[in-house]
């Protein structure tokens, strides 16, 4: 049982080691300050890493992959890793605490983007760049992981994007390792094109890389404390929304585009409501902004609508003093989420679909239990195991929210600040509301035990939650 | 389908009218201040009362009761009887607006207890007894709902408590109207025992009486404005616990008791676990009191846990001067209630009992599909007909507070004010949190808008959403 999935996070570390050589030379060639903490990373994740292949090894020959690896290499990848992943930090000349080393990493491969990070304008250009390479890693991992294994785990109702059953209408015909490379490069060229997109619009060659990094996999994180506000700029505002929106996109229907399905985002039930929502809420919201708003006022909503909403977490200004509806509009904002299948968290725009149908259905039931009723979503029947997975997930994520909400306030917080900060955590999105850890704030202040909730959280949302609480359950061992 | 629901509906509003000629009569005796009010309502109800009665009385031959009358009867007679019972309010001296009336009744027969009068302690006794007594209805009525309607009607779970599954193990076989009476007497010896108390504890005939009414029903409007804490006495606060309890626990189990099965309470699953809830939280949160708490500390902290979990909302005290975690502790306790069956609101014991059932099995089912499991909950087999039940409405219900707490925020509350809010009257448990609306609080500053939104969260909480939103579906009325 525990054979695979050791020899794949054994690949995972050597390739986490190869990263942190390379990032070791560069750091030796630009800025020579933390050279000696990723290489001393490098050393160890590949140590680790290649021990755990060599012990292994014969797993390989095994041709099956039962249910339990597949919730056992799910749990390790998203917990080793990571805490591997966090030792440039804790070895760097940053001079923090391991707590701070791991909230910064969970926070980076989740696509969080909640930072503890201040003065970011003159911190070593290496870390900076790890950071957003933390979070574009996490996205593409999120987006495989939503592909190939969610369905099979059957978590939250993503057995509704099972390969077969999509592909029943779809000209798109491939194995697993094909599909890797392809999401991986389609992943590459997206972020290339945003890179060159953000330089067009004026940035650094430096910024717009990393922006590009930390744009495509909706995780949030800058290389200034003013986040997107530094540059001021209304060009780079719009570069950033598209590529929110195109991280947030279901990946599989861009394979099915450039297979030839020219509709296929239309097809996609998800996608044309994800859309319009977003259009809406912002146009609305641009007629609610106060009267010093400026010209950009509809780019401006839009900007921070689409980052809330698609779990990024860009910011170009505090938008809590907007008003009291805006901070409510942007509380609830980071409970939507993207499509499934992209690199954005929350509750996605799906689920709420299939809320919307089942509670349809059963208030019909309600009324008249003869009826027979027989419902579709995209192109699937839907049966009571999905709901049941559906409403089983809501109803969680709603107590994960609310336990980690209360939890935060026994720390000392405020009402506000732990319920944003529990679903900031909780929905990947990075930013909360009220002083201390809204859009222009920092969670640099918040206590360790504080942290460590804001952790388990991240990581909880960030594995749809079951693929971490099965872990918890005592038969899962047996 | 109508005939049935508008005959129930006149006899309800007879008896309003009844009630309402009694007050007329006591106020011109006592105060001789509203008796005209009093009267014209009365007049009113009774006109439109005994027309309806002589419309539909052929209806009563109609031995048919089906689903589709249970719902419109539910609706109509928890929103056309608050609407009547507003008007003694709205034609009394107070000089309130008709939003005021209507949502100061509503508050009442819903037993949520928000209140926007203020100076209550110079009020006209009659309207304050007025007050008490609508609450003291809505209890009656939920109980008798809950015990004969809900299940019958399938809402949110409430299946598992149909007469005859839970007549199997009990030695109680009784017809409907035999049911109707022996709750209304227990319901009345129930609150005369808590008169006498309140009036041994130091209590004047006039609060005892006035607070027995809105203690058992968990209501918790009281005759002054600073609420219990005008008493200052732990004895009273002792009475408030004891019977808030009393009215939160399952009223078929006191009748099974009262019929000779000595452990009904014990082999009904919520209560046990609500009672050790409520010890276990009291007693950990009067550990963290500050300092200054003096000796009744632990009372202190039960008589507010107590009254925020059974949905009363009597306070001696503005609790969120204790610490952050009370103010989230309280926020948290907002949502739990009672037990099925009680005057009690909010999510209710035995739905988080059901979440857990339901979560534990599909976990184990992710994990094992093949796995055979079958789970009861007191003597009824779970099957996922209840599973879909439960788990549509804890979605649905967290749903309809997020939206009403976002659409709270638009009106331009701030967002603990508005989520508290929202929470407070979906639930039905009165004080909010936050300046305006806390425990020292009152609702008469907020806006006609938010007002509504209050009103119908109060009314969707108290119908368990579904029995509300059933009318909204096109097809109910094919």
């Amino acid at each position: 049982m525990l054979g695979r999935p050791f020899l794949a996070l054994g690949l995972l570390l050597c390739g986490l080691s190869a990263v942190e050589f390379v990032f070791a030379a560069l750091d030796a060639t630009v800025s020579d300050e933390n050279w000696q903490g990723f290489l001393m990373s490098a050393v160890m994740s590949g140590l680790i890493g290649s021990g755990l292949v060599s012990a292994f090894w014969s797993a390989a020959q095994d041709r099956r992959f039962d249910l339990r690896s597949g919730f056992i290499l799910t749990a390790l990848s998203w917990t080793v890793f990571p805490l591997m992943a966090s030792l440039p930090f804790f070895l760097s000349d940053l001079d923090i605490s391991l707590t701070d080393a791991v909230f910064e990493t969970i926070s980076g491969v989740t696509t969080t983007g909640s930072t503890i990070l201040t003065d970011l304008d003159h911190l070593d250009p290496m870390l900076l760049l790890w950071r957003s390479v933390l979070q574009w890693i996490g996205g593409v991992g999120i987006i495989l992981m939503a592909i190939l294994m969610m369905p099979f785990l059957r978590i939250g109702g993503m057995q509704l994007f099972q390969l077969e059953s999509s592909s029943k209408e779809s000209t798109l015909h491939t194995r697993p390792a094909t599909l890797i490379r392809d999401i991986a490069a389609l992943y590459v060229m997206l972020t290339l094109l945003c890179a060159a997109a953000y330089a067009l619009a004026g940035m650094s060659a430096f910024d717009a890389i990393n922006h590009a990094l930390t744009t495509l996999s909706t995780g949030g994180y800058s290389t200034h404390d003013a986040s997107l506000g530094y540059f001021g700029d209304a060009r780079v505002y719009w570069v950033a929304i598209i590529f929110m929106i195109a991280g947030a996109l279901p990946f599989m229907a861009y394979l099915k585009t450039f297979s030839g399905e020219a509709r296929a985002f239309f097809h996609d039930p998800q996608t044309p409501l994800f859309i319009a929502f977003l259009a809406a809420v912002s146009f609305t919201g641009a007629l609610f902004l106060p009267e010093d708003a400026g010209p950009n006022s509809f780019t401006r909503v839009a900007l921070h609508v689409v980052s809330v909403t698609t779990t990024t977490g860009f910011a170009a200004e505090d938008y809590q003093y907007w008003g009291a509806g805006f901070v409510g509009l942007f509380f609830a904002l980071t409970f939507v989420g993207g499509c499934a299948g992209s690199t954005s968290g929350a509750v996605k725009i799906y689920r709420f679909q299939l809320l919307a149908l089942y509670a349809t259905a059963h208030l019909r039931r309600l009324h008249s239990p003869s009826i027979v009723q027989t419902q579709t979503y995209g192109g699937v029947t839907l049966d009571r195991d999905i709901g049941l997975s559906v409403l089983a997930f809501l109803s969680l994520f709603v107590g994960a929210f609310s336990l980690g909400g209360l939890a935060l306030t026994l720390t000392g917080l405020d009402l506000v600040t732990a319920l944003s900060a529990s679903a900031t955590a909780l929905c990947n999105v990075g930013p909360g509301l009220g002083e201390i850890i809204g859009p222009a704030g920092n969670f640099t202040t918040m206590s360790d035990t504080a942290k460590w909730m804001l952790t388990g959280l991240m990581l909880l949302g960030r594995l749809e939650l079951f693929a971490l609480l099965v872990l918890f359950d005592p038969y899962f061992w047996r």
